[in-house]
């Protein structure tokens, strides 16, 4: 690739793979990047710098996502001493500057979805939250109607419990069909490095579906969950409780009792306090009052297009 | 600039301001990041694109951070027509590319502090975290002894209540000795944009060290930051209730109670469930049981170099 000197490259450059989307397979001269229309922002990530673009290709709906690639290690030391510098601020013993690099060191991972479905697009919209404080009576008054109606399949969760699927992940079972439970790795957890370590607990019972369910009853559920939890993931990762987050989500995102285990240093996503219950919260909250989580007000966020907020709007609840 | 066909820069190239790093002003033909030997990386972060290193600039200690950009929406047409892209995979209707960009539209952002102290090295150095659970018996052995032995001065709070300090800043104000409280952004808030909107509301009352020392006495005083607070920021901002994180943090930052608001949508610091506590449910705790914060076993992390964490491991409790 050549640039001219101030870095803006004048012709359109091709893909080294030039199969246009939408073209059936057909070579084209045009990169589905060069030759996007850009519609919209859907999401915008400046934390992350990331940004999800809707637009167009020729007549094709499509979705653009780029986000920086993190800054690598192992080519630092050429990152650093083949980039150019302009000094943006000097004050004391700070400096700023707007550091220029070549562009095979600095590179920016590019996703295409084309052609992209309405269902693709609503998807990396980014959708507005709103909190919403749950009573016990709205739980069930709203709440629970409305789980059932959705019939939410956990055919998948029955599938790990009963060993038909993902039987090669299990990390720890205790079989007990009242306080036993299954361990194995989130899917957001790639193992590769215990900084983001994300597991799962999912329990034996099938007749808890959250939080709201939850009694002294279930005390000795919970406390070996966190006892042999805590101590399979110390065994199988070297990682001791003090190291680790260990929480259950209100509103979960399936109605099957479960409790996440996430590496403390870890910023996982839904470990924020408007969705995240601590697990030692919990058992004390049930030791003090059994009915606890059957008459508070639960706070939690809820995305504009769920179903569960038009509940909760049309009875004046928010 | 000038880059080669497969865009590595072959010479070692000038900053724009060539003042080098401790030469008392003296100009010099290297730049403080092109002169800069790297020791050790002080810390990572994949997720934001960011890398602390530290390092020699001949032989003064200096700290170098990189940041990757946001990527800019004023010249995303630009970056996608003049990109060069390298097919990786391709899948159906998805396919993932690194994007090579002109170095203008991908800079990155930084910071040379140069000469660095010890002060400086230890402030950027990832720190391990470690989580305490720290009862009511542990909190006045302990926790209370550690925060009076260490006076922590909080002058600037008194400032700020007196208007000696960011009078200007103040955005409400309830004066009443007992309920009353004042109520200011955050300096982490730059206030230009409300999708990370964070005001703080500090309590009149000198008396109330954290959430460890309210009971139900202080009911009046918490609802009242509740309504009041909201209803503030309704006002000024045009921001709803609904959209609002308001919690305490314990441990606190500063031993004077303070309230945070921030925005729902805002993945603000701090605001994980191992250190903050929803607003609605410490007021409904303390309606059921005025003692509870005094009773209960709290979690909250520590860093490996805070001398709370010290006090706890010298007792046993870690």
């Amino acid at each position: 690739m050549a640039e001219n000197e101030n870095g803006s490259a004048t012709k359109r450059l091709k893909t080294d793979t030039e199969n246009e989307c939408g073209d059936s397979g057909e070579l084209s001269s045009e990169s589905p990047v060069s030759d996007f229309e850009i519609t919209r922002i859907l999401r915008d990530g400046a934390r992350e710098k990331t940004i999800f673009i809707h637009g167009k290709v020729k007549d094709q709906d499509a979705v653009v996502i780029l986000e920086k690639t993190p800054i690598r290690q192992d080519t630092l030391s050429e990152l650093l001493k083949s980039s150019h510098l302009k000094l943006e601020m000097k004050n004391d013993v700070y400096s700023t500057y707007q550091l220029q690099a070549p562009a095979h060191l600095n590179e920016i991972k590019t996703t295409v979805v084309c052609p992209a479905t309405e269902k693709h697009v609503k998807k990396y919209l980014h959708q507005e939250v709103f909190l919403v404080e749950e009573s016990g009576e709205d739980y069930r008054n709203l709440t629970l109607p409305y789980i059932n109606n959705q019939s939410f399949s956990v055919q998948w969760v029955h599938n790990i419990l009963e060993k038909k699927a993902e039987a090669d992940r299990v990390v720890f079972e205790d079989p007990d069909p009242d306080t036993g439970f299954v361990l194995l790795p989130d899917f957001k957890w790639d193992q590769k490095q215990l900084q983001d370590l994300y597991l799962l607990a999912i329990v034996h019972r099938r007749d808890v579906k959250s939080l709201r369910d939850l009694t002294s009853e279930h005390l000795p559920l919970l406390t070996n969950i966190r006892s042999k939890g805590e101590n399979a993931i110390r065994q199988q990762y070297g990682v001791p409780p003090s190291k680790l987050r260990v929480y259950l989500h209100y509103q979960p995102s399936y109605y099957h009792l479960h409790v996440h285990f996430t590496s403390l240093e870890y910023d996982a996503p839904g470990c924020g306090v408007e969705r995240a219950h601590l697990l030692s919260d919990v058992i004390q909250n049930l030791q003090a009052d059994s009915s606890y989580y059957h008459n508070r007000s639960l706070a939690f966020p809820l995305r504009a297009d769920d179903g569960l907020l038009a509940m909760f709007k049309k009875a004046g609840k928010l």
